[in-house]
C-alpha cells in the first residue's frame, strides 16, 4: 500500500528574530501550525550546518540528489526550466540581453528589462561544429545551449554582474576542452552583437538589447532518477521549474505563477490538488517570500507567509495524504540575503510520530520529534512514509 | 557589514552526573547562563557521537578544518605551538627530555621534570642530509623536528609511555621512506644519550636529562585558510598555540597563561578584549578544567569553572559581539579520561534564535535552537553570523 505526497517549499521563508520574533513567529499560520500540531515537526539544514545554500543546490538536495555529486552550476537548471531538452555533454549557460555601446562598455546589464523571442531565434548559429541554442524566457533573461563534442563548463562568465566592460570568456582549467570552448564562447559573442545592433526590433529603443551576457556554465549530466513514484512540479521561476526537470519530475503549466509576490496561489493550490489525482508526489514552489526578504521587506514578507497560510495551505490542512511543509533556506530580512540558518520542517499523514510542537516556526520546530535533519534526508523520509522505501541490508 | 566573534574553549568542561549533577550543573556560572539564556543552545560531537576527541583532533574540528583531512599526529602541533616554523614535509615530534640507565632503561620518563634550552641546542644536528631541530618549551618537554628529503611519519615511537626500556624506533609501513627514517631516529636516539651524558648541566644531578624519548610523528603539510577574517588565538598550553598557528591563526603571547588550573584569566581576558580591537575572530583556550577531570578531582572542576566564569566570562557576557563558549570534549571526573559525551554550546549575538534556554550545562543545551551538530560545524555557522559566509550555488 502507498500514499501520496505534497510538498510545499517556501523559498527563502526561514528567518532570524526581528525584535524578538521571526516573520514566521508573527505572521498568521493557522494551517501551517495546524500541520505541526498534527504532525513530526524538526529544523532541516538544507546542506549542512552553517552552509549556506543556493535555491539550486538547496533545492537539488530538498529532492533528494546530493548537490555534491550533481551539481554542475545553474546553466542547465535554467535551461531546463526554460523547456529547452538537454543531452549528455550540452553546456548550458543563463544569460541576460544586455545594452552595450561601441567598446562593448556595458550601459545596462538587463537593457531595460527588454528581451524578445526573435532576438533569440537570430542567435541560433553553428561555430566550428558547436550547435548554439538560445531560448529567450521572460523579460530580459534567457538560456543558452552549447552542442557539440570537446566541449567545457571550465569556462569563466562573460557577464561582469555589475556594470563595466564585457568580460572575456577564459578558460578556468588547463583542459584543451577549456580553451575550445572559451574561443567559441568569445567568437560567439562578437557575433552576437553584430548581429542585434542592426536587428530592426532594437531600432529606436534607448537600450536596446545589442548583447547577451552569458554566465553560470554548468555541463548536463542526466540523472539516474531515485524515486519509483510519479512526480509533479508547480513552479512559476525557471530555476526550479529546470532543477524538478532535471531529478524527472513532470513540470505542470499553471496559469498565474509568475515565480514573484503576485503569484495565484490559489491557482497553484487547485493544480496541485488536481494533480494528484494522477501523480503520487507534489511539489510546490513558492518564491514570493524570498524576494521579498532579499528587498529586505519584513512587513511583505509576513503579509506574504500569511498568504501563503491562507490562499495554499488551506487546501492542506484536511487532505489525506502526506504533507510536508518548509523552506528551502532562511532568507533573514535583517541581512537580505540567504544565511545558514536552519529551516523549520512538518510532516503531517498517517502514521507520522506527533509531537508536542504546535507552531510552524524556527524555534518550536527544533522541539520536535525529527530533531535537526538535512536536506538530503527529506526525500527518503517522505518515500518511506509513502511506502516507496529501500531498505539497507536484509 | 561584519561582526567580531570570541570562542572561548574550556578543555574537557563537560561531563557526566555526579550524584544527580555534573559540574557544570553545580559551579557558579551566571554569566555562562547568561550567554545561554540570550543566546542560542545546542550540544555539539566535537568528531562525531561516539567518538572520543584527542585535544588536537577536536580543535582542529573546532577550528573549522576537518581533522580526518588535515590530521597527521601531534608532533606538528607541538612544534609550532613551541614557535617552531615547519616546511611542507618535515616530519616533527613531541618529546620529553628522561632519565636512562646504561643499559637504557628508563628511571624516569621526565627526568625529574627538567629540561634546558642548553641541551636542545646541542641536539641539533644533521645525520645523512636530514637536518635535525630541537626546541626546549616547559620543564622536562620539547619539540623536535627532522628536515630533509625522503622522510616518513609512518614510524613508531621511542618513547614507550611507561618505565622500562627505551622502544627501537620501527617503520610501521612497508616504504623505503619509513625504513629511512627509523632508522635515522635510532642513530640519533644514541647520539643524543652519548651527548648528554657527559653534559655539565646534568652534572650531579639524580635524574639527568641525559636522553629524549620522541613520540607521535606527524608530518607537516601546509593548509590552506577556509575563512578570510582575522584570526588571534591566546593559550597557554603549546598544542593549542600549535592547531591555531597551523590553521594560519596569529598566536598571542600573554602574560600568566600557563595551561594549567593556576592560569591567569583575568590577564587572558583583558588580552582578548583588546585583540578584539585589531582581530576579528578571537579563540580563547583554557586547559585547567581537563587538568582537574584527569586528576578526578571534582572539587576542583568545579572551582574551575566557577572561577572561569567569574573571572574569564564576565568580561564577554555585555561585548557587542558574537560571543561562543563551549569545550573541546568532555571528561568525565568519574572516568578521568576524554569521552565522546558531547560538550554544551552557547552562542550570543546580533540575530541569533533565542531559544528557552537559561542554563549552559550538558542536559539543558540539547534543548535549544540549535539541536546537536558537529564539531566541524562550528566555525561556518560562526562565519556566518559575522558575515564572512560562501555561497554553495547561487
Amino acid at each position: 500500500m502507498s500514499s501520496k505526497a505534497v510538498l510545499i517549499v517556501c523559498d527563502g521563508m526561514g528567518d532570524r528574530p526581528v525584535r524578538g520574533k521571526t516573520p514566521l513567529q508573527i505572521a498568521e499560520t493557522q494551517n501551517m501550525d495546524s500541520i505541526s500540531k498534527e504532525g513530526i515537526n524538526g529544523l532541516m539544514d538544507p546542506i549542512s550546518p552553517g552552509i549556506v545554500p543556493g535555491s539550486d543546490t538547496s533545492h537539488l538536495s530538498l529532492l533528494g540528489y546530493d548537490p555534491h555529486q550533481y551539481y554542475r552550476g545553474r546553466g542547465p537548471f535554467e535551461a531546463l526550466g526554460a523547456g529547452m531538452e538537454l543531452e549528455r555533454g550540452d553546456v548550458a549557460f543563463r544569460a541576460n540581453f544586455a545594452t552595450v555601446d561601441d567598446n562593448m562598455n556595458i550601459i545596462d546589464r538587463r537593457a531595460g528589462r527588454f528581451g524578445h523571442e526573435e532576438l533569440a531565434k537570430v542567435l541560433n548559429m553553428n561555430i566550428e561544429g558547436v550547435d548554439i541554442l538560445v531560448r529567450h524566457t521572460v523579460e530580459h533573461r534567457c538560456a543558452l545551449v552549447f552542442r557539440g563534442k570537446g566541449l567545457s563548463d571550465k569556462i569563466s562568465d562573460v557577464d561582469p554582474h555589475e556594470e563595466g566592460k564585457i568580460r572575456k570568456c577564459i578558460p578556468l582549467d588547463n583542459s584543451e576542452e577549456a580553451k575550445r570552448t572559451a574561443e567559441i564562447m568569445n567568437k560567439y559573442i562578437g557575433m552576437c552583437h553584430d548581429i542585434l545592433r542592426d536587428h530592426p526590433l532594437n531600432e529606436g529603443r534607448k537600450l536596446p538589447a545589442n548583447i547577451i551576457l552569458p554566465r553560470g556554465a554548468g555541463m548536463y549530466k542526466d540523472v539516474e532518477r531515485r524515486f519509483r513514484f510519479r512526480s509533479a512540479c508547480i513552479a512559476g521561476a525557471a530555476l526550479y521549474k529546470g532543477v524538478a526537470k532535471f531529478v524527472g519530475m513532470d513540470v505542470l503549466d499553471v496559469e498565474g505563477t509568475t515565480g514573484r509576490f503576485d503569484t495565484n496561489l490559489i491557482s497553484k493550490k487547485r493544480a496541485a490538488l488536481k494533480a494528484l489525482e494522477k501523480y503520487d508526489f507534489v511539489f510546490i514552489h513558492v518564491k514570493g517570500t524570498d524576494n521579498v526578504s532579499h528587498d529586505g521587506d519584513l512587513e511583505k514578507k509576513i503579509e506574504m507567509i500569511s498568504r501563503i497560510d491562507r490562499e495554499l495551505m488551506d487546501g492542506f490542512v484536511d487532505l489525506d495524504s502526506y504533507v510536508i511543509i518548509t523552506a528551502d533556506h532562511s532568507t533573514p530580512v535583517s541581512i537580505r540575503r540567504h544565511s545558514s540558518d536552519p529551516v523549520p520542517i512538518a510532516i503531517k499523514g498517517e502514521g507520522v510520530r506527533i509531537d508536542d510542537v504546535s507552531s510552524f516556526d524556527e524555534l518550536s520546530a527544533v522541539r520536535g520529534g525529527l530533531g535537526r535533519i538535512r536536506g538530503i534526508d527529506l526525500m527518503p523520509i517522505i518515500a518511506d512514509f509513502m511506502g516507496y522505501y529501500e531498505m539497507y541490508g536484509v
